[in-house]
């Protein structure tokens, strides 16, 4: 099946796209099929394409390792057709899919992956404008993953009509009374008029072009696949509505390496879903999912069975006003897998609880859970700017993205190993140590809303200690000397400090 | 038994004292003994008397109704003596003693006490001049309940000698190396040598002559007749020497009004001591007074059984580093009995995380403990000072006691009531109300570190409601105008703000 072409190139984890004609008549997404089989040295998958719209069918396919693959493509689309083409070394930011290992999330490459988040739910359905804000604002680098949704957002502060929807039809005229109980305006709302058979090629050429651009700027895109969020009757759809949906999105969208599944934003408040639905549907994504993504569920009041096997990580709201990111070890426990606290409330002064915390306490708690061995995420909601981060992207306000680009590139990024774990000092203190099975010699000691003056450290007498003393506001990491035994620290008694102490080797 | 004599006079509810010369020989505190019976229309009571050094027996006794008064002294530490006086009205700032009525406390004569209280554990005995300091302080009208010690004070930043002991006898010499780890300082020390059968009246003498220029401040004694923080051997006294000496410390306190019995500091550090142990003690504490002091005992790490009869108030120190005054709600149902939260943490930035709060931080856990119908205690612990607050009382440098006398004057004494309990209003709101069976038209609401810059509100469509924004840091009231139904109030979207909402009636 070799061709005499020049041979097509793409990066190791790159996507490979293959684009061909096909039958236009009846209703292509449900009438017609289209699948791909790859085959290199290392590995033979087949995946599913997908009706891209004007007679036009697309398959992507991921591959997971450099060499020669050949294709072919079959279904009743129209002709079948065959190829090939050579996966080159992956580039320079290109480390793959991100995978499990322990409590720890690893890029497929091996390379450690500390996961400092950011939440612009329905940011691909602004304005172009604002769109390309939000790009120029996660340039700056102080996340390495967003969680998006697919389906447009009704909400507070977003009662606005999105850009595109992602059906054919007409979306209701909005009635609500913005002024009024905001309880009022919740729910699917009379006048829509969909087909639900017929999806907005449009709607996800946009959000794919956006999860790429993200992929090229090392962000992780969490997508989100459901949502309680609706006026429009996008999460009242049935289970062959949502079925269909669902291998729809995982068809266009998993050959992007930097693709998480997340089943739903707040899954309990799809009230009429029951666990056996998002099982089925948890199945109708994995099973579609040639790649192995990540795979997540979010809640609004209590917990997913985050130990059920389909899921790899907890992606967590919190669930207590007061403790939130020190609630971390104890997920560890009990799910036994990475923590993602995917809400942990927002920097804004919005009326809600969610969304009007301080800088610093929302810097708190990245430090809290970071040093617990868990992986925060970030929100702004400032009520004065039109857009507010948290939904629609845009421009930041706040103060705390600093600091978390601090965290990361400072602080995580040179941890000797692929995450922390907590490890219990003092009672008044968050100790991180290297999450390995081999002690580390590293220690990492946040002290959140305490003020101590000085501080002191015993950990082995036979070993020199390098420490340093950070200022997690104010971004500061002062050499603090090397030092053995029991050693006293000074610090300047305000809030927000931490200590690094590193094994002199 | 009537005497020519001009009739004696003292308030209700003030200390009747009667002096008389009595045997020296032998060792008068375990030989000999005395006791007053007191006889006026609506009462009738036998107190112990104690000797006073020197010869000298005292008998004290509170009348607790107005009216002539008749007494007789007895027993074998000399002649009998009888004689009458006569209980005249309170005073303008004595209102009694303190009682419970369900999770509230009040004074005897019905008035509200809304507790706002600090920690001063050894104050007593200090220099004249820092005990001076501490009473000026004291008289800027900041607290209302202050927890100190009889016993003297062996702990960090507390290594001096105290001014004076106990008993009689000698002290060890200290033998600390204060530079080294502070856990070898901990524990009884060598070369002490004690008559734990032979008091020092001196030593009681100032005690009392302080807790009775705190009643006349209006200010409540938290007496803690036993703690851990000892070098001398004061903690680790026999059952029969643990006994005598609380009969004698009731003996000679129990006639001032403001006096509490708390049991112990830390009792739980105390390890050698059994429940039964503190179950015997609080007996002879409380079959000595006569009057029915509140009685508590505070923890270390996990709470006493705070339900048991003789406990009048949960005296709490915090079990969680983050959640502390958020508890009172669940001790209120678990106990039934008032919450006093009496170490959730010292404004300051010593290195130990019970002592380096944030102003801000101390001053929003009172709120917190407030609207949930709680009462919170106070301490201060700068390191840059001689004198650390909660040790040795002296001057002040925080900011946060300003804030509580703000939140005891406008706030607490304007509550239509005894007091407050938490009532569920929005999910991120600590919202109190009246702690009365009637709906009182009254809600406090706080918002903590949260910060909206606008809230809704409807409780009453027929109702009119008088609303104030409380900035309860920078200590303003602001009139938000009168509103009925649904209404909305803009807020500063800062931190620690507060609105209370009161119906016009």
């Amino acid at each position: 099946m070799s061709t005499d072409k020049i041979m097509a190139k793409v990066e190791r984890w790159g996507v490979f796209e293959i684009t061909l004609p096909g039958r236009a008549d009846g209703n292509p997404f449900i009438d017609y099929e289209i699948t791909g089989t790859f085959t290199g040295v290392h590995e033979q998958k087949t995946v599913n394409g997908f009706y891209d719209g004007d007679g036009s069918y697309v398959v992507r396919f991921m591959p997971s390792f450099e060499g020669s693959y050949e294709y072919k493509i079959s279904g009743n689309f129209g002709d079948e057709a065959s190829g090939s083409f050579v996966a080159i070394a992956a580039g320079m930011n290109n480390h793959g899919p991100l995978r499990v290992r322990g409590c720890q999330l690893e890029y497929e490459d091996g390379n450690p992956y500390f996961s400092v988040g950011t939440t612009c739910y329905a940011w691909t359905m602004q304005s172009e404008e604002t769109q390309e804000d939000t790009l120029r604002t996660l340039a700056e680098g102080y996340f390495n993953k967003i969680r998006m949704c697919i389906f447009p957002k009704h909400y507070l502060h977003n009662l606005h009509e999105p850009a595109s929807y992602p059906f054919e039809g007409t979306p209701c005229e909005f009635s609500g009374d913005i002024t009024g109980n905001f309880m009022s305006l919740m729910g699917v709302q009379p006048g829509n008029d969909w087909d639900f058979t017929k999806f907005n090629p449009e709607h996800f050429r946009n959000f794919e072009k956006r999860v790429g651009e993200l992929s090229q700027m090392g962000i992780q895109a969490d997508v989100i696949l459901l949502h309680p969020y609706d006026r429009w009757g996008f999460s009242t759809m049935t289970a062959e509505q949502n079925d269909r949906y669902l291998r729809y999105a995982v068809a266009r969208l998993a050959a992007y390496r930097n693709v998480w599944w997340s089943m739903a934003n707040e899954y309990d408040l799809l009230r009429h879903l029951t666990v056996a639905d998002w099982e089925r549907m948890a199945q109708v994504v994995y099973s579609h999912d040639p790649y192995n993504h990540l795979r997540g569920i979010h809640n609004c009041f209590s917990q997913y069975d985050h130990s059920r096997p389909w899921i790899t990580h907890c992606s967590i709201q919190r669930e207590d006003i007061y403790k939130c990111a020190e609630l971390v070890d104890e997920y560890r426990i009990r799910y036994k897998k990475p923590v993602a606290l995917d809400e942990i409330g927002y920097e804004g002064n919005i009326d809600q609880g969610w969304g009007n915390l301080s800088g610093q306490e929302l810097v708190r708690r990245f430090w809290e859970a970071t040093c617990r061995g868990g992986y925060a995420g970030h929100g702004e909601t400032y009520l004065e700017h039109e857009t507010l981060w948290w939904s629609h992207g845009g421009k930041l306000f706040g103060e705390s993205q600093q600091r978390i680009k601090f965290l990361h590139d400072e602080i995580l990024s040179h941890i000797p190993g692929s995450g922390l774990k907590s490890i219990k000092l003092s009672w008044d203190e968050v100790a991180a140590t290297v999450d390995n099975f081999m002690p580390s010699g590293y220690y990492l000691i946040y002290y959140g809303f305490f003020r101590p003056s000085y501080r002191y450290y015993y950990f082995d007498d036979n070993v020199e200690y390098q420490v340093e003393v950070i200022d997690t506001w104010n971004m500061t990491i002062t050499d603090a000397g090397r030092h053995q035994g029991r050693f006293k620290i000074d610090l300047p008694g305000h809030e927000y400090m931490a200590v690094r102490i590193q094994a002199v080797t």
